[in-house]
């Protein structure tokens, strides 16, 4: 029996190089074509698009219009959604997981679209969330030390905080703080259940690559299931996990899946986004090693403006006249991507796309509206990040029962 | 660089099948030529033999005689052992580290030989001991539920302290209760120092097996490690390890040597067993499948003659007469073999040797002897393990400081 969604190719990091000339897993997002062809990877993963009529009711079970990030597309795929919105009408209630690699000190506004996201998803379905942060990950995949690893952890952890989690709600742990006990005995239980053969196709490690990338994927993997946080759900095993991610995380949870009913757990369901695209143009994530392809959430107001002004790829034309004439490309412009992601009022939005592709709005002011919606962004942030102090992470990364997780 | 003493054949599973016809690992002890040959099984993993002059120097450095272990040649072979006596002579300490991987309910006399002989190590160079219960691997490699594979991990840990560790200088630990926090860095340390290609090649693994299995040596590696115990050695990251154990885990440690330095740690120092022969002939370790194949510590005085005078193999002739006339053959003789192990008494094993080897002892009054020899360490161990309370196995197990383990 194959694994489930692995459809063309079997989901192979190789084969989906060859037949699809796109590669996207953990460690890489690429394609020969550009853009990411993210039907074809639908396809190819064997998930679901999310619909509008899940939209629909998305808001009418949680009463308040859907988040920014599902009007404008970007969580766009899913496993299982429609189960968890099925258990949640029918008064169950599910927990949420999602997570960070901590594998740099300053955070990226990519970075902070799954975060912001699962707040929206925590607020309105007024459920617990996990968040896990795989040091040991970046330990194992990165010239990292031990202590190196632990200390981006708690600085991202900060960062995450920043977000406005409701810590009455949310248990953020470490790896390397957490792993151990029934989290453990979990690991052990998914671990037995792959082969070698199975994760080297799924992951193309190759004989190579040291065991600690083979020994990983089951660490990502518990999360997904209840009894891994005994302090939480103690007798809850039939609870239902939902996991907000990028979709390049979909390798770890479809093992995930094809192990959780065989040892007595629902399979948890993901909500899946696109990648937040870099400054130079929509061709995958944003490169940690070139610091002008994103804005950070450390830039200033002058950084912020610059990279803007000089390296968000514009679609629009290269004179005033032919602009004018012409219009701007939306399909390739970077500003009006980025302001789909964090200009939240839909109205406005539309009006620029409007103005913009029509002519009548030059690149110039895209990119000025673009710069002041960001240094919004990132000064709120700053600020929010500023106020979170060591006893707060302390706080948030206790290993405590909560109480009111589900009120 | 290829790992240490991988000499003949690079030390692979596969490849040991095939130039020496036999098979040493910790799943599988086979021999084509019957008897294992452990002259022939030194060469090939690169340890030393412990030879009559470093006996001596055990019995000067510690003030008392040999164990029989070490006489009779039980314990036969090592990495490093002359290194821990030069420490312990210029006034250093170190720990031992030894373990039992829980897969069934009663032990065997071949399974209490590497305790007793710790128990000797413990009480000679008063040192600390760490005694690890892999319970996660016996989970991992037999059909057994986490649950029964913690609980068979607990009742060996009463046969373990039956043979009377000084609770002052020894930690027992179960994997699935203490894996976590230090010891978890340190596997992920190790992981990251081993390729897949690495492990396949020491321990046979091949795309078929499940990745819980590539994931667990680091498991029996880390405590070599002083920093897996932070609660008994924190500070005392140049301590030594010094691992009795049977000679098929020496894999194990071979990987866990070549890994050390580059961590930062001393390799850890083995001592090494031959293997306790089944009561049918020595080749190899005794059956777990075969209950008449060795003799348990809860067989019965009954079941203990029985299976002496039914099963084991003897070397003796098969009448009277040629008996007396052509002796005994001791090469191949069980009672003899297990004499050398549990009669103490160097005079009285010399004679029954004579007189059995040169007729004028039957197989009867051998096996008769042995049947003694053995019901008394069966009931003295029976007795001892009574007097095992749960709260002193629960106290063997606390994670605390032991202030006098170096006293």
């Amino acid at each position: 029996m194959g694994m489930e969604g692995e459809r063309a190719g079997g989901g192979s990091a190789n084969e989906e190089e060859d037949s699809a000339e796109q590669v996207v897993n953990p460690w890489e997002v690429s394609s020969s074509g550009g853009k990411i062809d993210y039907d074809k990877l639908i396809d190819k993963f064997g998930c679901q698009r999310l619909d509008p009529s899940l939209l629909d009711r998305v808001q009418r079970l949680t009463g308040r219009p859907p988040h920014v990030f599902l009007r404008r597309n970007v969580f766009f795929a899913h496993r299982d959604f429609t189960e968890i919105l099925d258990a949640y009408e029918r008064g169950e209630k599910f927990y949420l997981y999602t997570g960070r690699g901590p594998s740099s000190e300053a955070l990226h506004l990519g970075h902070l679209v799954p975060f912001m996201f699962t707040k929206y998803l925590q607020d309105a379905f007024k459920v617990p969330l996990v968040i896990q942060l795989t040091d040991d990950e970046k330990f194992l995949w990165k010239d990292l030390s031990v202590e190196e690893s632990q200390r981006l952890a708690r600085e991202n952890a900060k960062d995450i905080i920043a977000c406005g989690f409701d810590i009455s709600k949310t248990f953020i742990f470490s790896d390397f703080d957490y792993v151990g006990g029934a989290f453990y005995k979990n690991m052990a239980q998914v671990a037995k259940c792959v082969t070698l053969n199975k994760v080297r196709g799924i992951f193309g490690f190759t004989g190579e690559d040291h065991i600690g990338k083979v020994s990983f994927p089951p660490v990502q993997a518990v999360p997904s299931f209840p009894s891994s946080f005994p302090h939480l759900f103690t007798g809850k095993n039939d609870l239902r996990c939902l996991i907000p991610c990028a979709i390049d995380q979909d390798p770890y949870f479809r093992m995930t899946r094809d192990v959780a009913p065989r040892i007595g757990y629902h399979k948890p369901a993901l909500i899946e986004s696109s990648f937040f695209p870099a400054l130079q143009g929509e061709t995958g994530k944003m490169s940690a090693s070139d610091p002008n392809s994103a804005i950070y959430v450390t830039d200033s107001v002058k950084d912020i403006k610059n990279k803007i002004n000089k390296h968000a790829f514009s679609g629009g034309q290269d004179s005033i006249e032919k602009q004018r004439l012409y219009g701007a490309n939306l399909e390739v412009d970077i500003p009006v991507k980025y302001l789909s992601f964090f200009l939240e009022d839909d109205a406005e939005l539309e009006c620029i796309k409007k103005e913009y592709g029509s002519g009548r709005m030059l690149t110039g002011e895209v990119k000025q509206r673009l710069a002041d919606v960001l240094i919004e962004t990132v000064e709120r942030h700053r600020r929010a990040r500023a106020a979170v102090s060591e006893e707060m992470v302390d706080a948030f990364m206790a290993i405590r029962p909560l109480p009111h997780m589900f009120d």
